[in-house]
């Protein structure tokens, strides 16, 4: 059986997801997106890409946080830009980028169009990130590797697996689906820091929703678009002789079979706790752990230093931000800006005020990033991603210590409740949907249900 | 200079072209694409994607052939899907693939769209054209050979120059424009011979103008998408440092001192005279020149010998084809059908009724194709791109033989006006086109005009 037609007829013939981790899972990261859409629905990048659209296009498919709508492939684009715009979503390891920015936008937009129903688009979401395991497990560690924007390379796949599910298509249409949607797969990290970004998002969002349209309507493609010469896993690695799909083809008929866990129980979603790049994350938590245990305060800190994989000193490339995108990526600032706040990191803390503020200009020269020594803990742990030490120094003279071999919203120390509230305040702060935030709460704690998409949409419209 | 902002600067500096041969070549290029979108107007591929389309959108842009229209990215996308078809249209160098079918939709859509006239359609014709050797020297044949179908991804880059000059856009978003189009740029040639091949050219079409839109919205994305490591060059040819774009740079800057000529001059487009895969043409333009000088006819011939290079040979993958798709893609059957036609061979001649006519079936066997020896006249020729030599044994004993270093079609030996009337009469008959012939030539000979390029596709309309 080749890949592509093993993953188009799981596609369509892997029984509806019954209640249990999966699902709860799945609720989790999709109220977890839906969040940061509402966080990033009035983005310059969104609202210069809407301008573009609305003078095109009219639909009465919904848009977070407007009265208008569009088509469905066009709410997808604008909505799949509002969340990644603040960079606030969820990262998924098979994929090395973020998933639900892309998934949740088209499901949303394509099934309130095809009137599903939420527990419909649940199911859709599950199989869509399994799809997306499926083709990233051989590629998308390489495609970061080379420049891809993964995010979009592979999202693409899995959101057209996903509206093929939700459209209930055929296993042929499944697979021209699929086939079509490697035709839409591009986008290079050399856009990063610029609208582009999360234009990716909704890019991969939209192109998966419109191949699955193409194939409902009879369209076709390749018959094995992702494997071998010329195929997508070569194309998209520099492989000449295509990606070898095997172990994805026998994972997913373990998955099938009931022998194996779907991918979202084994690699869950990455929930972002903090607005800034995860590669600060297990400091900030580390810091938070250090100062719940000595209870010291900022004006207690002599100096601190945050001590991590190479990996991550690469990505917080500004010890000294002068702009908020810049803030997104500094170790001196999260810490610094966590210490003069109240335990957690907000996105007020990512505007151009907060990131002039004379008191974290005091504070950022006390704060010291390096790499660990050979001999490091976090050096010899194979299962740690991007794990941080640290060392404090208080006035008093007290030096406290410690190590954090992950982040606070992995599947091994996931959110609790009350996180996962305080996220939501802080996304619909200073919104139009402030006003709404409790039955925005009470809707995303009740989605996985038989209502329709429309109305669950509706709730979040302007 | 970057590369990009080169590129960008050239498309919105550079004078309106002035009368004279890239004129002439660009009204030619243009009146055959419109030629070959006339007569793939109604293929099942465009009809599929306008199915899937007319359930979506609505809008005012003429489609070739239909009464509704759609907004300007969706008329690209039907008219380029259209436009390659029927692989009729022509090839272009140094994009390696087909450049007017992804162009001329496109700026036909977007200009109608923004009320230009015909003479902005040309201008930004040869300015996307120009693009497109910019882009396409330092990668196409490397794209192609890696398996990218060069015409989308190539091609998307050209199209958002083209439309970024039509939109009369600033340097700042023409820039943005090419920078944007790089993030749509797609498509493998695993998806030959399905209806995703065309849709290529479709996508390509709808992507530039979606670019070009993007842009002038004020969407943002990299400073120097194309150069360097992560760019465009480095994801798309497999060489990790990027490509050098200083060649391209320095023949743009003189390009625009009057010191070199446009690329549509030194390059042209290559014209099909022959509605079949661009290898056989040399083979029966040279069968028709040896018919021409020793006036046999079909039942004089023994047998044929095609002699080619490896490239042709291996394109021509199909000796004894059972379908019209296969029929396209074989020597033998060229031949065979040109000997039993009147001397062209004809979009009538790739039907399922012609391609299984007995005759064909019975005169095939006695045609041959051979890769040439390697003292070979045609080997040594640095120039020829497709040669071909030819071997016809007669039945009364005579041998002709021949070479032919090129097919028709070519700067060097352009088509001339009869060929260009018989093509627009092949591509017509037998569509709702025929019966309006003359009013089409006219307006084909009369495109480059003030006239408003809406009254123009108004006469391609249904």
């Amino acid at each position: 059986m080749t890949a592509t037609a093993a993953l188009s007829a799981f596609v369509v013939t892997y029984p509806q997801v019954a209640d249990g981790p999966a699902r709860r899972l799945a609720r989790e990261g999709i109220a977890d997106a839906m969040a940061g859409l509402l966080s990033g629905w009035d983005d310059i990048a969104v609202r210069r890409v809407l301008a573009a659209l609305s003078a095109l296009y009219n639909g009465d498919v919904a848009l977070v946080g407007r009265s208008v709508g569009l088509p469905a492939p066009e709410a997808a684009l604008v909505n799949g830009t509002a969340a990644h715009a603040l960079d606030f979503d969820d990262n998924y390891g098979p994929l090395a980028g973020h998933a639900s920015a892309v998934l949740v936008p088209a499901l949303l937009a394509l099934g309130e169009a095809r009137e599903r129903t939420m527990r419909d688009l649940v199911d859709a979401y599950i199989v869509g990130l399994e799809a997306m395991r499926f083709v990233g497990d051989g590629v998308s560690r390489t495609q970061y590797r080379l420049g891809w924007h993964t995010t979009a390379t592979v999202g693409v796949i899995g959101v057209a697996a996903a509206c093929a599910r939700l459209l209930r298509l055929g296993a042929d249409s499944a697979h021209q689906a699929i086939a079509l949607s490697t035709s839409l797969a591009a986008g290079s990290k050399k856009q990063f820091g610029t609208m582009a970004k999360p234009l990716h998002a909704g890019l991969a969002a939209r192109g998966g929703v419109m191949a699955a349209l193409l194939a409902e309507a009879g369209v076709t493609a390749a018959e094995e678009p992702l494997a071998g010469p010329w195929g997508y896993g070569a194309l998209y690695t520099g492989q000449p002789g295509g990606i070898d799909f095997q172990a994805s083809i026998d994972l997913l008929a373990a998955v099938r079979q009931g022998q194996a866990p779907l991918a979202i129980e084994t690699h869950g979603l990455k929930l972002k706790l903090h607005p800034c790049c995860a590669s600060s994350h297990a400091a900030i938590d580390l810091m938070l752990d250090l100062q719940r245990e000595h209870g010291f305060s900022v004006g207690d800190v002599d100096s601190i230093e945050a001590i991590v994989r190479e990996v991550s000193l690469r990505n917080l490339m500004y010890d000294a931000p002068t702009d908020p995108m810049q803030a997104r990526f500094s170790m001196q600032y999260a810490l610094a800006a966590t210490l003069l706040g109240d335990g957690r990191l907000r996105l007020g803390d990512f505007t151009d005020a907060a990131v002039s503020r004379p008191e974290i200009a005091a504070l950022m020269p006390r704060i010291a990033m390096r790499v660990h020594e050979p001999e490091s803990p976090i050096a010899a742990s194979t299962q740690a991603v991007e794990p941080a030490q640290m060392v404090i120094r208080l006035a008093d003279g007290r030096v406290l210590a410690g190590t954090r071999f992950n982040q606070r919203g992995l599947l091994i120390e996931p959110l609790n409740a009350e996180d996962h509230a305080a996220k939501l305040r802080d996304c619909l702060a200073g919104t139009p949907f402030a006003a709404r935030q409790a039955d925005i709460a009470a809707g995303l704690a009740d989605l996985d249900s038989p209502r329709p998409i429309r109305s669950f949409a509706r709730l979040m419209a302007g």
